[in-house]
């Protein structure tokens, strides 16, 4: 395999955001990635509002016009939602699954039983499409965190100072593979390679746990050098609309030290909300940050 | 979903060993299976030597006739074997990866330099199809652990107090079904899956270190109650002979741990070489633990 590299790097075009009227809704869970989107949407001069959920969203996100709803309280969502005129929603940011016997239903959510406990069981692509679904049959439009601000996605090509090897890139389409079949089981996002071997597999312990093992699998000599690549992709036919795989600089620190050689995502399907600050991160680690043609490559 | 129970339970016809002349050769890697093994074969009479691999290798092997060899003395290892007439090998145990750098060659090891570098890459199962081939191109039969003492195999069957529920048999034909697909690209041997939600993929880490990661996951609340079960099963086409799934006490007090309902395994495809510890085990922690018919599942 040659060490071909995309001609144009670190360039992209973005595609065009979504063009939506009145106030953009964000159903907040836990991050900075909520009020990173609600950033983006502004400096367009959309108007958003920030539904943050207790217990998950930041207190960063009340520098927006927000409210704060508890796990139950969809009759409040819906009831604020009617009073501003907000009828297009983007949900993000992390969520633990709520304990249901330790949440106090309104009367907005009691009328809505079956949906919410449609949300105790079945992988997380399952659990998605039931949110999406849901809100869509109460008149909303769930947009895509991408779609709203397609500036926080990671386009194709290679975003940093290092570059692929041909090892990296077998290692990358072996990633890639890992990361599609996981995803049609419904499990995971993401997978690490190292020499064609697969190191570990993310199921709901998350991408940064996984990295955390990889470091430890390397103290204890099963992986030598600086080695192996993160692979990130949504699963196919996920509800990528609320569940888009993300990297940042955390992500790119703990790849570091797990000493893999580089990072590859879906290309325009996974989400860098700290840009700048996340390919300087691996710019500082000397490793690589790559977005792979995934469309492409789903086809074959 | 019916709790239909397999009709015999605990109880299973094992297959009859089979026969070889001359001294049983284990070259054994970690752990207490090769002199469980070794026990096994001995009770039938017929005479075992063992080769402990040094670093890897439990002192318990000078029990038995023995030799101490290090990774690269691979002609101290043929010419033992030539002297006592031994032609038929099990290579079982634990090992981690040489670090060929360290590793000094003696002359039957350098003669066969290309088996030597194939070892340093790819996944699992790629390395131990190489293992068997060359030891076959030298004339040796390499047999399977099960197949020199069947009765340290799982067989069909419920083997415990407990019984799997509807929803554990639910999550089992889903851990089966991950477990394949993961074995299908030379991942892991292991999942565990919970109210249809895929917790943990096995990869590089191994089984421990995935239910303890399950562990942690409970406590941190992304898992509740006793549910969730580990299936464990072969990687189809995986060099079965050198790299058969095991399970023992160990695996059990940490699925307890781990609060899991109980434990599935492909019948006839896993090791349990501390049968009755294991089942006690199980018992003391109202677990279950089910062989699984998987050739009749392989086919569908």
């Amino acid at each position: 395999m040659s060490q071909r590299q995309p001609a144009e790097t670190g360039v992209r075009r973005f595609r065009e955001p979504v063009n939506i009227e009145g106030p953009l809704g964000i159903i907040a869970g836990g991050g900075q990635i909520p009020c990173i989107v609600a950033d983006s949407v502004t400096a367009r001069g959309l108007p958003v509002h920030i539904f943050g959920i207790r217990g998950e969203a930041s207190e960063t996100i009340e520098r927006f016009p927000n409210t704060w709803v508890k796990w139950g309280e969809l009759g409040k969502l819906f009831s604020n939602c009617e009073k501003i005129g907000c009828r297009d929603l983007v949900i993000i940011g992390g969520v633990s699954r709520p304990d249901f016997a330790n949440v106090k239903f309104d009367f907005g959510a009691i009328k809505n039983l079956p949906f919410i406990f449609s949300l105790s069981k079945g992988g997380d692509d399952h659990v998605l499409s039931n949110i999406v679904r849901f809100f869509e049959s109460k008149g909303f439009r769930v947009h895509g965190a991408g779609d709203m601000a397609p500036e926080l996605l990671v386009g194709e090509g290679n975003l940093t100072k290092m570059r692929p090897t041909a090892d990296d890139l077998a290692d990358i389409e072996i990633g890639l593979n890992v990361v599609r079949e996981l995803g049609r089981l419904d499990v995971g996002q993401a997978a690490v390679v190292a020499k064609g071997y697969t190191l570990a597999v993310e199921a709901a312990e998350g991408t940064d746990a996984m990295l955390e093992r990889c470091a430890e699998l390397r103290k204890s000599g099963r992986a030598r050098g600086r080695t192996g690549v993160l692979v990130k992709a949504p699963k196919p036919g996920q509800e990528e609309r609320i569940d888009m795989p993300t990297i940042g600089p955390a992500t790119v620190w703990k790849a570091a030290a797990a000493g893999l050689a580089g990072i590859a995502v879906a290309a325009d399907r996974v989400l860098m909300a700290e840009r700048a600050a996340t390919i300087d991160a691996a710019d500082q680690n000397e490793i690589f940050l790559l977005g792979r043609n995934w469309d492409k490559l789903s086809e074959t």
